[in-house]
């Protein structure tokens, strides 16, 4: 039994320093490389695609609307030709970083307003897939069970990894509920580290309303921008190393690899 | 006898159109194309892509200083480790779309003020050299006879293409004379015309000073701006082919190709 | 019997030309200047203030969200706090190059998707009309009379001046009909004259289903950006000169002025 | 006996943030905000505006480069008409902020490689004094005395506030030693407290070569980015205070005040 950690990384711009990739590069097994439209720069890049290589990471583009000073949360209304071009680009910039560092890009994952959009609007979900298929139809894309994404991409036969989140609270239909709801961020370690384990060995959660709903997890979204959660990070992998669960990337037949 | 027509492409942006692109490109066999850094958008570079696949142009990434508001002629002092990184991004987002495309990537040559730079400037022809190597040492870097990039180029073990200027003055050392010297830039279509044959045929032209110099040619630059420039590259044409002179792209034997 | 004749202005960027700004200056009676964020540049905005001033026409801020590769012209999804900021941010650019033509700011339009925006939602609008009150609250907004913009200025306590389209068709409840609808846009130079005169003289259109409707219109906005624009705009102009109607700039008692 | 101490504010961007703002604005007398060219953005703007006025802290526009990824410490060859539009595009944007805080905006500081550039070069300094004059004749021009920066402010007529360097050693002549040399910076607060003393209050200082020599001293540069960097500011004007030296902006007769 295994599953992947993956991790937003290489999001510092220029002079401003985000995230705490050295320390936390060691304990993941995917990276969301920012790819310079929401964060990151060719000098953040280099920087990254080295530490991700040095730790054998799995290289994923964390694609984005271009937009710096929103950090790509902004919904943008990009016609779909427009969002399949500037997908292109940014696996084009990043696979350079991807070649030199002698490592393969591996997945894709959108990132923010557009992760969101992508989950839930087949033009939106469409752009991206064909972005990514046109490129190199055995990458990885990282998408919630269920959504429109997922369907999308198989689709245009796509391979993809099923993303959770562990320290998110779910609805009873399996979608992540609002972060404006009380209790939809679960802060408590053990409980998230329980939550990541009962999600890989039994595919199952207690959803937000109580009741126990089937989840397919096949990558765990960590996240390392505090020194809190890179302890998170290490809690999930001691309580899944206890239980047998291997942490390793998503297996893939992508001819990147 | 061969030589190859190199022009700048792809240099329109968002809502702004530059260059007679679609008149221009049946003409040429190398394009230069911008990558998003002086010029060029994820959607010029996709219809770009497609118009040199479509008349069989062989394609190159234009890289540039980051400097759209001055179009790339400004010079900037970028750390040689920052440029090297520009450069590969730059070259990555390319590739993405000559993949796309199916075209492969055969050529780099520098935009603007990063032109002239590199032609005069060691760190900065090292950086361009590196980067070009570490992402495909088959790439052909397009330089000026005798510059440090033609050297540098050659330390790194690249292979460059010559490049000369059928419309521009030359120094009896060879390098080109200022645009603020009157007679600089020549404008009469039959005496560029016949500058290029000779050039190419014989290797020799007269310089601004009416001494007769070598010059070593394997592309020449024209470009593509004004209805006048497009007429020009014809007449080009026409005397070459009337001398049995092939227009093709250089000769490489590139990883890439 | 007076009407305004406003036309955008000022959309050049870097070495990118958009608009007629020379042929159509003399012919307008308010200018809106882009402010760097959709389009133009601070040289651009020092060309087009001084040719405003030159002609006597008034100028005003065109406001738009960050997205020079989309020219404005895409929905993004702004916390009012930070639009409201953008606002403040453009409108205190232009202002600079006001003072150095010596010329007062009069007016302030939103651009593309945000005006779109801001004529039916709440949010956007109420952003927009703190931004301007906050700075001056004596500039003239320019809004589509029975919009939220025009309500929601009011209720800040802006002056506001009713714009209309002479060359739009209007819905029976005196909204623009769609773009994508047949005859939404009228082509003939004498029938879009003869509407200015009407929308003018008596407040009256024909909508596109032939009813008759009342409209408010105290400036009419015009494009520039083609030849046939311009002699557009010069039909217009010897339309109601012929009816004794004067052009001139929108009464105000604006602070700014 | 009076000085003023100036910091670098407002250099955080979108998501990232940058300086001990909060900290730092209630130990100094002037504030040199970032106005969006290498750093800042209309949200940070707007905030640090707000805290300016809260302690009284004179409010400067930092102007730069247009370069947020090299945080203006790049060289950029911009020529001098367009320098002189891009300082005034950042002084307008600045100047709405000031207006909405109600405060004047007293002064004008060229940031990083611009500042350096303008303290030698004739065009550089020519550029940014006819910005400055032209929006407001009375804003300071924060200068290092003996500069081409110092002399062009006052053949404009533009008054100049002195600009010392207490952690810096200086050369014999009186410009900054190069930091690549050692013992060019200096580390030791109580060292640089007392070096700040002696400029106000003898006007001398002791050169890298061990001579004494003469500053002109009316405002000196802190630093706000570390916490013993907010330290240092603190013992600075603990000696300053035990001396009976005043802390508080320079005095100017600007038309803005």
């Amino acid at each position: 039994m295994q599953i992947d950690l993956n991790c937003d990384m290489g999001e510092s711009f220029g002079p401003y320093t985000l995230g705490l990739d050295e320390q936390v590069m060691p304990l993941i097994t995917s990276a969301n490389v920012a790819c310079g439209f929401h964060a990151g720069d060719p000098q953040v890049l280099r920087r990254t695609l080295a530490l991700a290589a040095r730790y054998g990471v799995g290289v994923g583009a964390h694609v984005s609307f271009p937009d710096l000073a929103g950090f790509g949360r902004r919904e943008l209304q990009v016609a779909p030709q427009e969002l399949e071009n500037d997908v292109l680009y940014q696996i084009g910039a990043i696979s350079a970083f991807c070649r030199v560092a002698g490592v393969p890009l591996r997945h894709v994952k959108p990132h923010g307003a557009l992760y969101n959009m992508a989950q839930r609007d087949e033009a939106t979900a469409g752009a991206i897939a064909r972005a990514v298929a046109a490129y190199d139809p055995g990458l990885l894309l990282f998408v919630q069970a269920g959504s429109v994404m997922a369907r999308v991409a198989g689709e245009v036969g796509l391979p993809v990894a099923a993303e959770v989140f562990a320290d998110r609270a779910y609805t009873p239909d399996g979608a992540l509920a609002s972060r404006k709801l009380p209790g939809s961020v679960i802060h408590d370690p053990d409980a998230v580290a329980e939550r990541a384990l009962r999600m890989v060995t039994e595919g199952r959660i207690i959803a937000i309303d109580g009741t126990e709903i089937a989840v397919a997890a096949e990558t765990i979204c960590v996240h390392g921008d505090t020194p809190g959660a890179v302890l998170l990070i290490q809690r999930i992998r001691e309580r899944l190393a206890q239980a047998g669960v291997a942490v390793r990337p998503p297996l893939t037949a992508g001819a990147g690899i």
